[in-house]
């Protein structure tokens, strides 16, 4: 039976031959989210990218779904029963590793009083400076996005030690891989403590008081991945009482972070949007539209699929 | 003849020690710049550290003078004839290359942008981002700072260009060594566009309006070394014009930059008040250690002094 590949992916000139070279014998559609029609949906026996969930209803034909995001909540309900469902997990760790390493670096170095500083016209030196050169990076979440920042941090030439549940062997960019169960023992050694881990029942709160005051009073504490990891009153009061040399978050809970939350004026706290990953970057687009092709061979071959969801 | 080894260096427990393994037969006087004393000056064969200029004239007996600092200007007219001279250059360069890195990052990132919403409590999405991955780095300077800057890019992906006068071979940190008359092909070429040069004659005012322009659209302009390289008047005109995406410097022309200045407020442009090296990382202090202790090591042993500057 004849494949019918309905392709929504943000492509750039070229691709669309590509994906056709790749499936020859199959019709391909190409729409965007925001127009994709009832007949397209209706037609389409393989869907790439972005539609919009209750879209997929449309879809009675659909056999596989390959999402572009690395998160798959969107679409919980949604899929045409029997239908194969993968996402792009791991598309934008490079992204969102290199986005923890640029607010490291960040507070490392005073940018944000030195910003401060700038929007008044001011030349201040504010004195001594962080290095990760030599230092210990903790990351807890020793997934894709917590493995490419370990690389990174091992580049600039700190030992990093990376954290899951269940310890099954060397991961890359991790010196040492320890359990989870080892977190309140690990913490005073760290000179970075980096949170990369989803939302769970496991991971909410983990870093809370307590363990704040376990780490370095000079110690440096970046959160990507889920909010909800983070106790972020804890850590407001903490660090305005002086504990920690700085922070970066990029994620909050809730999310937007209410206008008048303490979190906002901590010195020497940076705080962005959830920001660090999405389509920000090409090198995550281009790596999305890979992951599809890769898939799409695999699944015309009757391989098993990468990032397979259901 | 015995040595008298004055030492003011900051140094830490354990590194007189260091010094007097080294030179078990030298008598070893440890001071600090505000305290040292016209009698200890007087003794001194040797004189390690930071002195203040005038004080070397005291230092009748002096035969070396190795200063803790990369530059030496400090001490033009000062030295006691016939002693030698080295510095310690390199020390800071780690330093120098990771503040280079982070304005990189910061403004492929829009940190500036970020802190200013922050400040204002406000959660907003500043859309797309850069990476140096793949990305072509041409850094005019290919001496320790230069290097080493070099060095870190190459870490993250990019392909580095050094810029110097008189190209001999291959310096690490580079893919490639071109020569400073190639920067007008070279320019419209990279991503990054990387200042690591002294002030000289030859510097002054290389990057002008006529190279800015040269320059692709969405490139960014990283300066260390000396302010005077950078025509900053012609900077912000492009920059406000909408020319490059970001800037990162570390030096002005002259210092402090006067406060009505147009560049504290150009958008994506980020000023730090040169503080990317001087003694703001301890590896950096502990590599002036270091350094002394080596050269100390060569002259016990009649060997060539690493750094001479006389």
């Amino acid at each position: 039976m004849s494949e019918t590949i309905l392709n929504l992916l943000p492509l750039h000139p070229g691709e669309a031959e590509e994906f056709e070279a790749i499936a020859p014998g199959a019709a391909h559609i190409y729409a965007r989210r925001s127009s994709v029609t009832r007949e397209q949906l209706a037609a389409a026996t393989v869907l790439l990218g972005w539609p919009k969930g209750e879209d997929l209803r449309q879809a009675v034909r659909l056999k596989w779904f390959q999402t572009m995001w690395a998160g798959t909540e969107e679409y919980d309900g949604f899929l045409p029963q029997g239908a194969l469902f993968t996402s792009s997990s791991g598309s934008n760790s490079r992204s969102v590793a290199e986005h923890m390493l640029t607010g490291l670096m960040a507070v490392c170095r005073h940018l944000p009083s030195y910003l401060d500083s700038q929007r008044s016209h001011i030349w201040k030196d504010e004195g001594p400076m962080k290095t990760i050169l030599g230092g210990t990076v903790l990351v807890a979440g020793a997934g894709n996005v917590g493995s490419a920042f370990g690389r990174l941090c091992q580049g600039l030439g700190a030992r990093t030690i990376g954290l899951k549940r269940t310890v099954s062997g060397p991961i890359e960019g991790f010196d040492e891989v320890r359990s989870m169960d080892e977190l309140d023992t690990l913490l005073p050694q760290a000179d970075v403590v980096a949170l990369a881990l989803p939302h769970s029942s496991q991971t909410a709160g983990l870093i809370n008081a307590e363990r704040i005051a376990r780490m370095k009073d000079d110690a440096i504490l970046i959160s990507a991945g889920r909010g909800s990891v983070l106790d972020q009153d804890a850590l407001a009061r903490a660090m305005t009482a002086g504990k920690l040399w700085g922070a970066a978050l990029d994620v909050t809970d809730p999310e937007p972070l209410p206008a008048n939350h303490s979190l906002w004026d901590v010195p020497n706290l940076l705080l962005t949007p959830h920001v660090a990953g999405g389509m920000r970057l090409e090198i995550t687009r281009r790596r999305c539209v890979e992951m599809a092709q890769e898939n799409l061979r695999r699944y015309l071959a009757g391989e098993k699929l990468h990032n397979l969801v259901l």
